[in-house]
């Protein structure tokens, strides 16, 4: 089997997010208010238009372009400026930032589009002979700067790995509940492919609609159901990756005794050891019910508390996360409590808001409702009408909001990470803390808003979005902010990424979680794959160095 | 904290299993018809007594003993004979066999006690310095030829590094249910530590009254309640490793996707990698009630697809197994039946028995026995009563009837493997069928039974034991059934283990899983961990020609 999907992948703004047609007009008092609350005294600025940039002289020498393009075929290696820019760098705030300053020197020199597994093998050993850095590319959706190899100046060139034409579903094994997918599909192309045959692979993270399955693996994506379906990394059974030194596969059983498990090494490699180019993948009956509610605490530590408990002893949700006060009043459409709530700064009248959703046959959504809501209840939650429906219909909107503030002048931008539970408060505390006096000693004070997002047994990530007036270096603004969040993160005991990944932007807090040795293990495990070293040069391993 | 057991770790009969004293005696009825129904001619051998054995003369170099001996003070390391039998080999039949047989041959030269992580990496610096190979001791319970490393008559000698002074429970963190526990505890051991404080880790594998929890860890162990609180390598969030390249800690937080995931390659490594010196693990409130149901299906087949719904579409029991019409017989005690049932062997009257069980809340508990129950019925299941308390009560006493029947002529030896459930069917029929035609070729025809021992949406294990009469050379023997059944289970699909591990004596069949650059990928991280090649050379991982 070969089912490919009917519509193509939908083109991602290469300025913002997604269609650019979905950016909302910001109301008058909401630009009036951003004056007020954040300061914001610059005008609003044009977005750039395509023509405008000029990516740099291609560097790929001839003789090692044609070969390429031999591989992949003429028209599946584009050197055109538009095609080098649309795959330049990812969409983190900064990423942006430049792309909207008109700062295209990051673009790939070329762009190969190929359609199997043995054409990216071709590919990187083409790559590895000629010294050429690739990047592997999936819906460019990444936000820790996973998509621009800081280190690839030294090489012959970079050529971007484009996956979209690897989109086949090529199994499903419905007694085990199995999918094999190629790596290109985007989120909904391949949950259309699946749900023609009644099933879903239940992951939605944020950027769904325009990341791709690859991705998800390479990155250890995490959805917004991840409570009641797992991580992408629980869900990717097994993967075939094509590497410069050849072709690994791994994944042959759900669970195997047979040493430690390599499956392990690939999710979260970020393209920098292989190419994943098959998946099989975990998927679930297409639910009967989905019904997502919303609940109110008196505050973030309580409703913590909650989302705790059911964490711990059930009944499980397959949504479940939690705002701060802050992300609270926000969400309840009370922004004059932003100034004074939040991480570090203190409550609101608004509470806490969780949405907490149940995905599954309608016998087993009603029982753990019920079940569920008395937890929330003995932890002092009440019901908040209407929040779980809002909630669902804008999921995945968020980022086209930071484009419409990017407009106004205002620097957005997000982190994360994740703790033990017992580690949950100081983390809070550090984090916003240290977002907070960075920027404020900057003179452009923040709004910090919070929520967790993800919960397991021992622990939970926190999710923070932060917004400030843009300075006229908003890039290393954002810089100095970041590393000061990074800082708190790793001395408050918390991993520097749940589900963004390390990209670039991660590396240096990533090696003092790795420690010198493990840092040491990853290397060579890139140099097993990767001997020349053209895989993502930069991206995700430490140096000996750092 | 630092509490540590009031009782020190049990002795291990070192000619079989655990306690001498419970190895049962075989009516006659039995032993007549063991007689009958395999052949069995030989008169039942005595067991050896332990000063017979001589291992041979120590090949350590006396400054590097010495040196050894410093570093965990002298009266923990040992070279007395007694010491050095006790840590010869695992507990494979072939073991035993060996052992039974007077061959000492595999001794360590020296048994080291050290009591601290720094004491154990200092022990591996000198085991470097010196080319002593080392084997990191925990229980002493392997059964995949894990303890005898093959290559290691090319080393300065063979240092045995037994953990059992690394005993305490070092952290209780109950907000986030996590206790941090060194390696050399065993299984009643740390439950009885945890216990106190209301916790279990709920991980109780076959071998669990002699087993350590760094073995656990080290050989990715599964438990007979898996289904319920999970598999080991998915308890223990966190490692300690000392290695002769220095400190590891992998497990900064539940799940992070800060990379590759390096705790990964430590679980299951068999100390291949590094000594494990601290385990953080999930620990759960202890279930206020356990209840074991028995349930009869038609057919073995019947019964899987009911474990199956159970395990995609839940409620998941805590305990869920299900052995074949031949395993079924026997634990009816309908013996005259074995002869015609089972793996590959056809149907038996008695049906297809399966083991359900609870652990939980009162609430919890009840409203899941319902539930399992309307899925079972549907799929064709019938209450047996008491089989689950049986089941209950003999849970881990299997080995000691595998040494009774080796005192009366009969080899028995257990295998295991691990699929997705397309490919069981497949797989049960061509491990039974390659285990009995070359036992029927060589004149000894096998009784084979088989369970499904462990669940997941994806797949299950299968777990096989076999006997028949002990040929003349029984090692010889089993090696030839192995070997034939081992290529079976990888050109069916399956893993090479599910939870026994790979050891020495699967290593050829983890290197065909593997692939050559799977292989070159472990070769490497060994490399960088344990440069001079000292830990357990020849265990686990596959050389270059393999």
């Amino acid at each position: 089997m070969a089912e490919r999907p009917t519509e193509p992948a939908p083109l991602l703004s290469w300025w913002g997010w997604g269609d650019p047609a979905e950016v909302p007009e910001l109301p008058e008092a909401v630009t009036e208010l951003l004056r007020g609350a954040l300061g914001v005294t610059r005008a609003p600025a044009p977005r750039p238009a395509l023509a405008e940039l000029s990516p740099p002289p291609p560097r790929i020498a001839d003789g090692a372009a044609a070969r390429l393009a031999e591989v992949v075929g003429a028209e599946h290696a584009r050197a055109d400026a538009a095609t080098r820019i649309r795959h330049t760098r990812g969409k983190s705030t900064p990423d942006l930032l430049a792309l909207r300053a008109g700062d295209a020197s990051a673009a790939p020199d070329l762009v190969v589009f190929p359609a199997t597994h043995d054409e990216v093998l071709r590919t990187l050993a083409i790559c590895a002979e000629a010294r050429v850095a690739a990047v592997p590319f999936g819906g460019g959706t990444s936000v820790v700067g996973g998509l621009a190899p800081p280190d690839a100046g030294v090489y012959a060139g970079l050529v971007a790995i484009d996956l979209r034409r690897m989109d086949a579903l090529l199994e499903l094994d419905e007694v085990s509940r199995l999918a094999v997918l190629e790596p290109g599909l985007r989120g909904p192309q391949a949950e259309a492919l699946l749900g023609a045959h009644g099933y879903t692979i239940g992951h939605f993270p944020q950027s769904f609609e325009y990341a791709s399955l690859g991705g998800f693996a390479a990155a250890r994506s995490s959805g917004q159901a991840s409570a009641g379906y797992g991580r992408f990394d629980e869900l990717a059974l097994g993967l075939r990756v094509a590497t410069p030194a050849g072709t690994v596969n791994v994944g042959r059983a759900p669970r195997s005794a047979a040493g430690p498990d390599l499956r392990q090494l690939f999710l979260g490699s970020e393209g920098a050891l292989g190419v994943i180019t098959a998946l099989t993948v975990q998927v679930h009956p297409s639910p009967a019910q989905r019904s997502y509610e919303g609940w109110r605490f008196p505050d973030f530590a309580t409703g913590t508390a909650g989302l705790r408990a059911l964490a711990q002893d059930g009944p499980r949700p397959t949504v479940l996360r939690l705002s701060d006060e802050a992300e609270t009043a926000l969400n309840l459409a009370r922004p004059s409590e932003l100034g004074r709530a939040g991480a570090g700064g203190g409550g609101g009248a608004g509470g806490a808001l969780a949405i907490v959703g149940f995905e599954g046959s309608v016998a087993r959504v009603a029982r753990d409702q019920v079940e569920a809501s008395a937890v929330l209840r003995e932890h002092g939650g009440a019901p908040e009408p209407e929040a779980g429906d809002h909630w669902a219909g804008d999921r995945f909107r968020g980022p086209y909001l930071r484009d419409a503030l990017l407009d106004h002048g205002v620097l957005v931008e997000t982190l994360e990470t994740v703790a033990f539970w017992s580690k949950l408060d100081g983390l809070y505390a550090a984090v916003g803390s240290a977002l907070r006096s960075e920027l404020e000693r900057r003179g452009t004070p923040p709004v910090i808003l919070c929520h967790v997002s993800h919960v397991y047994p021992a622990g939970a990530s926190l999710y923070f979005t932060v917004g400030c007036a843009a300075a006229a270096d908003p890039i290393a603004q954002w810089r100095a902010a970041k590393a000061v969040a990074s800082d708190a993160i790793i001395a408050a005991g918390g991993s520097i990424s749940h589900h963004h990944g390390v990209g670039s932007d991660h590396r240096a807090w990533y090696g003092e979680e790795l420690g010198a040795l493990g840092a040491g293990v990853l290397r060579a495990v890139k140099a097993e794959l990767d001997p020349v070293g053209v895989l993502n040069p930069g991206i995700l391993i430490p140096g000996p160095a750092e």
